[in-house]
């Protein structure tokens, strides 16, 4: 009989519960024989690097963590854990903002970083493979001489695999949907090792109606269900021209307004996106930019040049009619940057107005036609709580969020936050939306979940998750 | 003890399998205590009308047909059924075309065609909720006043609820989406009678991140995990113009090359139909046209004045590299009804090929550069098959059906479809395809799924069936 010894790790100050008789150096031998003894680690550092993303969730790292290099490693690895029932946690970049990689029950992190390939491009077909290891940033140098590219951009320069896991969408998804809907297939390693393909291996005709859709299953299942190595994406051509443009507004409404016409207008804008005072403030100071502080709107046409011309003069004109100040143009490829610059350092402006605090970046998604709303009671109830709270949103599809600047190590203002946060969440919901529209349910929002689905609904997806996972080993204890 | 007589039926010749002792006055007076006795038949015309679809499968007639008025009613219904272990069948408008609705182990029809409801439509939200009885042109009528419509167009005037069933798409797919990327919430009564909100109660934003996406588990489940009460669709905004053009090509390659040159060039068609030259041949038979009798394209461009006036020069452009003819346009609302109406009547026109015989529209669907080469080994088989197959596709998506035409008394013919059919569909899955982009799997394409998905992905379509309905009652013998 082998030896089992449990090991005693010089560090584990965040482990919970019950003593982990599986943690023996016999299951790290079985670790080491799949992927090699490098890439395996149970060093604090490693560990602790693995146990958070960047959100606010406190620390939670994993016993150990392992480095596959294919789908076959994957697998073993994951038939290894299961056999002795070892939680498994899915990691790619660790950019998520809902305490999704975080090991609240120990066990195995799969970083998943070593798998890289780019694989299957098509540019006929407008396809590509990608493992967890490619970032969009990544692939879309990749795809940068082909005419191509994959828009779906939440701003972090995340793992596409992951970006799949969470359902991810970001400022282009008003124009090109989210990961949804250019997700075309997936390679999953299940709980058990098995390799699912969840529209068949090597499938992806741009739409099917064999079977039930696993794809749409696994996409936004934040690692519950399966490991994702490899996921077949829709990629879009790139646009001829691309002009961006800033118009403020006198007030919230104003700028809603403009946004609902555009799209009754049916012009196909790429992006819109909404920046309220505080956050034009933020940006102003932190960019060294002289904007206007008022609620604004930050837009992006492509298609054709003169296609674009038009869509620009239609939306400058409704953009008027609400009193919309005249537009800033950024034309040229290094204006445009420096004006999304602007949008994308939201999160480091809205940091620096208050340095060495935390940021909270919440988010929820109404229907468009009730924002106005929403936003005037969210800045009304940031005030009532004291707390520092500028508003970005992705307008177009009645998403935003808030980006709450406070001090963790106060309790009283961690407080305020937390109780923000769940009343914006049912504030939300009393309007017929989402606890989250892109952020995903993580550790946070599971009794939101709840609030939101009812519970037949969530009756239902504690059932699959039961099915699939029997053991409830892939990432436990997020979503439910 | 209730009497529990078990009926003989004056005319059941289609029913197999073990007695049913659930047939009873008492389970029927069950059903017309929820429903009335008018909503209640058992009568041999009703339930052969109910048997069967718009396809070649044999009619199986349920045991009996139920006309519940709302949601409340067809919940009863079901639990009715539930606890007595009998088969659920739903039925929209039976213009199906894999069999899905044939009650292949008896049982009761719900026929939701009485739940006929438009409600909350948001003008703002471009979002509406139907029921099952309101079809895709109620529902355009419905909205003419609004500026909006909604643009999934199967050809048939179907359900709407019955085409998120199938996961119906049809020719506007290629620009707006399938009923996947079109439907935000359903309401779906299961079998246990328990009332199921896809997306959480009113829940109609535009994206959403919180939990497993059952929305799109239900859409293209074809009846087999629950009966739609009500979907809440998205709609568009009806565009400010529109043009139709029809362009002949020298080879079918020329066609499809111009297509993939279209959608590369970004420009965003609304559709885009490949005709056949046997299909062109039929079309100016069946309607008295003189088209070239060439593979052609049957183009629509949506969009400003402006927009469409660009769009029509850069697919003209392409479509002159390819050796197309010069367009043959549609401008005015007449002129293009009379041009769809000659690719709408294309099932027609076929069947009136060989007068008195039958027709079976098959459906695959492959990336879009391997159509030249599926569409060319087709039209050989055909050949080689002595059958007479014009196809039609949706080629802008890589989907087309072959519409054949054949004698389903001689079995000889029938033998000979049968065997070109399966051929077809593992020559689209042999080029990285689906054995059905858009008419399902039903009772036709059972053994073609396992092949096309692979056991793992089968094996967990049939958990998630068993776990959510345990006792098999929903639409039985269908997808599996």
């Amino acid at each position: 009989m082998a030896l089992r010894r449990t090991l005693g790790l010089a560090a584990r100050p965040y482990s919970r519960g019950a003593a982990k008789d599986w943690l023996t150096e016999d299951f790290l031998d079985a670790l080491r024989a799949v992927v090699g003894s490098t890439n395996v680690s149970t060093a604090t550092a490693v560990r602790e690097q693995h146990g958070r993303d960047e959100s606010v969730h406190r620390c939670c790292p994993p016993d150990a963590v392992v480095w596959p290099q294919n789908v076959e490693q994957a697998s073993l690895l994951a038939t290894a854990c299961y056999s002795r029932g070892v939680p498994i946690i899915p990691f790619g970049t660790g950019t998520g903002l809902e305490g999704g990689v975080s090991a609240v029950q120990g066990g195995v992190c799969f970083d998943l970083t070593q798998m890289d390939r780019i694989s299957e491009l098509s540019t006929e077909d407008f396809t590509v493979a990608v493992e967890p290891g490619v970032t969009r940033k990544a692939l879309n140098r990749f795809l940068r001489d082909s005419g191509l590219w994959f828009p779906v951009d939440p701003g972090a320069d995340a793992s596409l695999c992951g970006m799949a896991a969470t359902g991810a969408s970001g400022t282009n998804a008003v124009r090109y949907g989210t990961m949804r809907h250019n997700v075309l297939n997936l390679q999953v390693v299940l709980p058990d090792g098995r390799v699912l393909h969840t529209a068949g291996q090597n499938r992806r005709a741009r739409k099917s109606a064999a079977g039930y859709q696993l794809t749409s299953l696994f996409v936004g299942s934040e690692g519950t269900l399966g490991l994702i190595t490899q996921a077949t994406l829709r990629l879009h051509g790139i646009p001829e021209a691309t002009v961006a443009a800033i118009c403020a507004f006198p007030s919230v409404q104003a700028a809603v307004d403009s946004t609902v016409q555009v799209l009754q207008a049916g012009i196909p804008i790429a992006r819109i996106e909404f920046l309220d005072d505080i956050m034009m403030i933020a940006c102003n100071r932190y960019s060294g930019l002289s904007y206007p502080e008022l609620p604004t709107l930050f837009l992006e046409f492509h298609g054709s040049e003169q296609s674009v011309e038009e869509q620009v003069q239609a939306t400058g004109e409704i953009a008027q009619l609400n009193g919309g100040s005249e537009f800033l143009w950024a034309r040229e490829q290094e204006a445009r940057n420096q004006l999304w610059n602007a949008r994308h350092n939201a999160w480091y402006a809205a940091l620096a107005l208050h340095p060495g605090q935390k940021g909270y970046s919440t988010d929820v998604c109404v229907p468009i036609s009730r924002l106005p709303a929403i936003l005037v009671e969210t800045k009304q109830d940031l005030l009532a709580s004291r707390l520092t709270g500028p508003i970005v949103g992705h307008v177009g599809d009645g998403n935003f969020h808030c980006l709450l600047i406070f001090d963790p190590e106060d309790p009283d203002e961690s407080g305020r936050v937390k109780e923000f946060t769940v009343r914006l969440a049912r504030r939300a919901l009393a309007m017929d939306g989402t606890c989250t529209g892109e952020h995903g349910v993580g550790l946070g929002k599971r009794q939101l979940l709840r609030e939101e689905v009812g519970e037949v609904a969530l009756s239902t997806m504690r059932q699959i998750k039961a099915t699939l996972d029997p053991k409830n080993l892939m990432n436990p204890g997020k979503v439910f």
